[in-house]
């Protein structure tokens, strides 16, 4: 019988609305292998919670509260936008994990994130092999971005593709009451800074060809300035509106992104713009209409309350599988969603080696994109349709979602030493 | 027994999540009582729809396409921004309003609006004492802005105040996670052109000092730079990160908007925008805190998924109270909403004159607005709370809520003249 080690688990890169749900799924199935597993300590804010020795006692919550996060968005014990050098320029670093590790007994490193995190996971991978300390590190997808390769998709997507339909359909029931004598060009803007896959998913809103979004800028697809105008233009000169989801990501033809560019707006504002106020401002100059415009900015990746319900239980899947791929001897791997069939939408865990995934992004494929460049085809809504299904609502107390908020008890350290981050 | 009337109802101004509730309590009301009132003709476009003899025929509509209504958000029969002038300065459009009426049999106007609409069905119910054509004319009370006077609150406001609340209690989750190593000032712009109502009401979200929103920005409150700083400054060196809700329509000390695009609409209103990236950026220039801003604008109305119960039924009911009130022999009223107790929240239905509702504005009152400007007080919260209250989750399919787009056929036109709108 082995003597169970300790487990460290952390939350990296911007949060989601379910990666919670993988923390749960690490939480509650490390605890039914305690036989394996003892505790888990989350690292307050990442793996800085690992270098500063701020480890979080998760034995201490209650199992109703761990429950919790299952439903419950953003980062329970904090996150970080944190990269581990490599092991050759800041060995420091890795000695100080060691230190730490060794001092709370962990055997077990479970690293929540998206590509740049999965970097960091695999580079701890190496720690056994490189340096000796018996470790086992497995990487836990969780992007918004939806540009992991190696899975289907990325746990932390569903939602807030899920949310970018909605938002789309919504407003695009409201433009259309408007736009007889108001708003006729309506701009959301959405996350994806390389990769246009959330506001591909804003397609999904629209059950014909004349329902909002009309116009989706991908980032995949260079600003045509005047292409775009005329589309807009034919839009609402057919439909009576135009409702144009923008990605927050989108270049011109020179790679410069739109965000950026330029000096001051139309309207004498000193303040930068995002991409999504440009472009609304644009159809006002040019074509003189009445626009409005929205950036969801984190209310679409912290929208828990409109979560995917296959989004919620992949994140849940993927943090018990993590535990279930360690005990059972795995390293230096990801679980991740393998799709079996679309419809119906059938899906299940593999694993993939965490050097294939570790800074690769995962951009629209062409057959994605429409050949006009301004939507989307029938087989990017045949991939996106199964990930926003199903409702996942939260318990309502008083008028709001009721998420947990836990305890956070952070361990007695046990080393003398502080570690200066740099 | 009388010979029923047919009746037109119009949706006017900015839509929000339930003015369909209204609409539903309107059609379904007056198809209960078809000995006294005929057919429901709705303005397409809102009144623009009784000046161009554009009249949809909801008799064509089916009963369950009626009854979806009440969970489908924005004007299902279009709205718009037109302001009748007065009956002296523009005879013209009363004329040809009453052309259109006698030519469709029509004896009862409901008009459902916000202030500004509420003067144009105040001008309407003087048609029959001053022009001679007999007619009822009752106004039904809509608005995100819960500006109205006369109501405890507005149909539509409760709505927007619960998807405000939510918003600022999820985004406050995602900023607390990634605030030591990233995000520590997040700022949500939040419509209210002269009345912080919406922004106040994100203050359900905090259940303690340190939980979102740590300062409201009302429109009723000058801005004052140095105090404002101060403020984000201390909050995020007590909390490490500090959450912002402004008001589009925030003003100097002059009076001058924070937040102007330029340009007016119908009404005279300026177009709002900008105040929430600019609060956001002054906070990054002096402060040096790296920042991100929603700007939720339309979606913020449209939310219907997250709908408050009680708004709901609350527009059904003053939809429903108007046709009664019609049938009871009222004139020149709106229904409207009276509180008879905070806790339990207990309320009921009665009716004011429409000439003291009409463009007048009810901002927060002093005794709702914190001493330091920088938040609302426990008798605000006491409002506040019953109008966010229950969930009325519309019916989803497909990943996304199932709305309805009605058939909107237009009747048959009987008049040879057309009319022209300037």
């Amino acid at each position: 019988m082995t003597v169970p080690k300790n487990a460290f688990y952390a939350q990296s890169g911007g949060v989601t609305a379910v990666i919670n749900a993988s923390a749960c799924g690490v939480i509650e199935t490390a605890r039914q292998h305690s036989a394996r597993i003892g505790t888990v300590y989350a690292g307050r804010n990442g793996i800085l919670g690992a270098l500063r020795e701020e480890l979080i006692d998760t034995s201490l919550e209650r199992p109703e509260d761990i429950a919790a996060l299952r439903h419950t968005p953003a980062g329970a014990f904090g996150s970080c936008r944190y990269k581990l050098r490599g092991l050759d320029e800041n060995k420091a670093e890795y000695h100080r994990l060691i230190d730490v590790f060794a001092a709370h007994d962990i055997g077990y490193f479970f690293y929540n994130g998206g590509g740049d995190s999965q970097d960091t996971a695999h580079k701890v991978s190496l720690i056994g092999e490189r340096l000796g300390y018996p470790l086992t590190a497995i990487g836990i997808p969780k992007t918004v971005d939806n540009d992991l390769i190696g899975t289907d998709c990325c746990p932390g997507f569903g939602s807030v593709a899920k949310y970018v339909a909605l938002s789309t359909l919504e407003v695009g029931f409201d433009v259309r009451s408007m736009a007889a004598s108001s708003t006729k060009v309506f701009v959301l803007e959405v996350m994806g800074r390389h990769a246009g896959w959330i506001a591909a998913a804003s397609a999904l809103a629209a059950r014909s060809e004349d329902d909002a979004p009309h116009i989706i800028l991908l980032p995949e697809v260079p600003f045509r300035r005047d292409a775009f105008l005329d589309r807009v233009k034919a839009v609402v000169e057919r439909v009576g509106f135009c409702v144009i989801v923008a990605s927050e990501g989108l270049q011109d033809h020179e790679g410069g992104l739109l965000g950026t560019l330029g000096g001051a707006d139309a309207f004498g504002h000193h303040q930068l713009g995002g991409v999504g106020p440009k472009i609304a401002a644009l159809c006002r100059e040019v074509l003189g209409y009445k626009y409005h415009c929205a950036v969801a900015d984190y209310l679409q990746r912290a929208a828990r309350h409109v979560a995917s319900a296959v989004d919620v239980e992949q994140a849940y899947a993927v943090g018990k599988a993590a535990v279930e791929m360690a005990i059972d001897g795995y390293n230096a791997v990801m679980p991740v969603i393998e799709r079996l069939s679309d419809e119906p939408y059938r899906w299940r865990v593999s694993a993939v080696p965490l050097d294939q995934v570790a800074n690769v992004e995962r951009t629209l494929p062409a057959e994605f994109i429409r050949d006009d460049g301004f939507g989307v085809t029938p087989a990017a809504l045949r991939y996106l349709s199964p990930l926003i299904q199903g409702e996942d609502h939260p318990p309502w107390h008083d008028g709001l979602p009721q998420y947990v908020s836990l305890r956070n008890v952070l361990v007695p350290k046990r080393l003398q030493q502080t570690f200066e981050i740099n």
